[in-house]
């Protein structure tokens, strides 16, 4: 091979390690490598668990050597280096998810659920990534750890909440991350740093490991350079929550329903609309020019599809969110609150004096958009929407215009993404380049609940066509 | 018979109606003139259908009188007059919920699903029943419709919410009644009535048509003076909940249970325990000693049983109720706050104004709770409490001494049930006499979730030996 193996995308890396072609050692150096040399600009990761990754990639390697552990060469993900989210538990390690506060905090004991898993299906944890704090943002421009920059432009945002998880895969750090989203937070990372984003059915993935932000609306997922590697993570991750865990996720115990042998079924006989409505009027030129190549490559339907109550249902969001989060840090608020991320303290505080009837009103709200929505996916397999209203902004923006409207950017990155996540439907963002002149931007693929299937099979069709993308950022 | 029928049981009633020993037309003839002859001094009724229930009747004595009706002869209710607490919906006439405000709401286009399932199972409904305002209440001194009477001693309260529903059985004007259970609000009233009450499992019984309270909390369930007949209700009012019903019960889709087989087995090798500390200290010796009654007849243990936290989770289900009664009358409460109940009025305004975060804990100490109660009950089948502090009170009683405090009345007559409610617990509540020197108390049988079957088994052993009985009232 003459190209880095950073390069590879997971897929490929494990079938060499399976093969004998490369070690998980390499792999693991070669990764750390390519951070060394990045990360200084691109500010993804905020731990990096050198020893105890290339621990395991030897234990690996020296497994692989005895035709004892053969069985080991089958893992879909063999030594391929990933990281994750820094909300997500590391044993040995404070889980910051995103603070200052927490870094007073015991070290976990034990590694999330999710990390568990992608490391049984033969991945190899190289380190935890920066994020907004507590999850409560959609820029990553971190007050504590600096901002993560886009690999793409490094003046501009990785987006966020999973703004690191965006960045490392885009800068080739590694091919496979995981992150959170609660109201966009893994879709507009991978919109803005122009990688594949999977957020799953609520409920689908179980949290147990995990800082949590808003236990009605958190979701954990992926985020990848192909939608094989979206794929394959997804699939490693499926499974229900550990025994005797308290998450109140109403956690689904769905059966594991693997994708990744129906990415090649095409997307032929699905019916596709675009929203429209709302999610054109939130979008400046460039998103909905990213909406109409994937439309026209899917071949959806030309009228647009109207969500009714979105808006009703994307303020109730907006307003259960801020009052779980003051709820969730109270005690903190209270005792040291000059100790929160200035772009989100204000926010924190205001959730906390929310009147409890306003979100008892909220919820009603959003079951009966929930309800609307339930009727639309009725008549359609896939709905399409941008992930963003536009793509990656200068890092300080404070404000944007938004076709005519100035409002202040950081909370309303998420306009897009917010009112479906709030209902639960499964989404996978992909990437979409030419549509801005120089920089990606994604595409929502919205499915009804527990049909992840159609979201990636037509990621696939999207990206054996060339539309969508995601090629390592030149750093 | 020389007993006039409306002294009679359910279940009597319904055979003597399939044996044409008497008509439903004369049953309900019965009940109605019962009623004209005490409720304007018990107060029980706030309707009487008196047009629609002979009408029914009719139609049922002329099906018998057909050999092609003859299965309608094996209707375990063929011909029992029934009520139901005025937050059922009846066809043709506004849900009330106790309130003044709802006078104004548009009739019920179609009966509660509850109600419909009393008369497929042969029952006849005959009335709507006095209930403390909005469910929000332990005693149904309602000021719009005034005060629901004790049958056994009309100065003093029937107790509430459901209230009428636990005096028109004691004063023999129906054999079941309907009534809901938020935070005690059958217990308490069969406690003051002397009759038997079932507070199913949270989620056994659909609440579709129906004026909600607290939709975390609500139950519905029968009333009665046998256990028969409680249980031959229940087994009639099982089965899931309406198609396309947005209640958000969680409600379980168990399959139908009867339980009314199975009464005749005894409690022999039941694990029976007396709950201590929290549930001794907030007693009388009046409530203690009929604990005390049936402890001794079902062989319970000596030593008493804690419950972890059970102060902090009924202070949870405090909070949570006066949070959502708040939320779900915000409109109201602006626009019309004079037309509240006085007696509840404060309370609902304060509902309105308490924060998110609040309720948010709240909820967490209420999960937490329930998790401590769970594993006491994976070591007992049965757990003993007072249904109530004490006996009935005058009506107009503010404050009472329990056990050295000075405290409200009103809300703190549900101190005994909220505990079990706020976790979905079933309870059967069964009337005591002897224990006080003329009136009676209700102990509570609780059993661990989807075990009504249990406690019902109980309470036929304490009506069989006499300890539990729930006497027609002399008026």
């Amino acid at each position: 091979m003459t190209a880095p193996w950073w390069q590879q995308d997971a897929a490929g890396m494990a079938q060499a390690v399976a093969a004998r072609d490369v070690t998980a050692t390499a792999l693991v150096a070669d990764c750390l490598a390519r951070i060394a040399q990045t990360d200084a600009r691109v500010n993804a990761l905020t731990a990096v668990l050198s020893e105890r990754a290339l621990a395991r990639a030897a234990r690996i390697d020296a497994g692989l050597a005895h035709s004892t552990h053969a069985t080991q060469a089958a893992l879909p993900l063999l030594g391929v280096p990933f990281a994750v989210k820094n909300l997500f538990d590391v044993e040995g390690i404070a889980t910051l998810a995103g603070s200052k506060i927490e870094r007073g905090s015991a070290p976990a004991t034990a590694d999330g659920l999710l990390v568990q898993r992608l490391e049984a299906a033969g991945a190899i944890l190289v380190g935890a990534l920066n994020m907004d704090e507590y999850a409560y943002g959609f820029t990553t421009e971190n007050s504590h750890e600096g901002a993560c920059h886009n690999p793409h432009d490094l003046a501009r945002i990785a987006g966020g909440s999973s703004g690191g998880s965006g960045a490392a895969v885009a800068a080739g750090q590694v091919p496979i991350t995981l992150g959170s989203d609660t109201n966009g937070s893994i879709r507009v990372p991978a919109s803005l740093c122009g990688v594949f984003g999977l957020k799953p059915t609520f409920g689908r993935l179980p949290r147990t490991g995990s800082f949590p932000f808003i236990s009605s609306l958190d979701h954990l997922g992926p985020m990848a350079r192909s939608v094989r590697d979206l794929a394959l993570a997804y699939d490693a991750l499926q499974g229900p929550e550990a025994p005797g865990a308290h998450t109140d996720a109403g956690c689904a115990q769905r059966p594991v329903e693997p994708v990744a042998p129906t990415l090649g079924q095409g997307s032929a006989g699905l019916r596709i609309g675009v929203l429209g409505g709302y999610f054109a009027d939130n979008a400046l030129p460039e998103a909905r020019a990213a909406v109409a190549r994937v439309a026209q490559a899917l071949g959806a339907e030309a009228e647009p599809v109207e969500l009714p109550l979105v808006e009703a249902g994307r303020a109730a969001a907006f307003l259960i969110t801020n009052a779980e989060a003051g709820a969730l840090h109270l005690d903190n608020l209270r005792m040291r609150a000059a100790d929160f991320e200035p772009l989100s303290r204000d926010r924190f505080l205001a959730g906390a004096l929310i009147p409890a009837a306003w979100v008892a009103r909220a919820q009603r709200v959003r079951g009966r958009y929930a309800r609307a929505a339930a009727a639309v996916l009725a008549r359609y397999d896939l709905l399409l929407a941008p992930a963003t209203p536009c793509a990656a902004t200068p890092i300080g923006t404070e404000r944007f215009d938004l076709n005519g409207r100035d409002l202040p950017l950081r909370p309303n990155m998420g306009l897009l993404t917010q009112p479906i996540s709030c209902i639960g439907l499964p989404v996978c963002s992909v990437p979409v380049w030419g549509a801005h002149p120089n920089l990606p931007i994604g595409v929502q693929l919205i499915a009804a609940p527990w049909r992840e299937d159609l979201a990636l099979r037509a990621a696939a069709v999207l990206e054996a066509a060339g539309i969508c993308q995601a090629p390592v950022a030149s750093l």
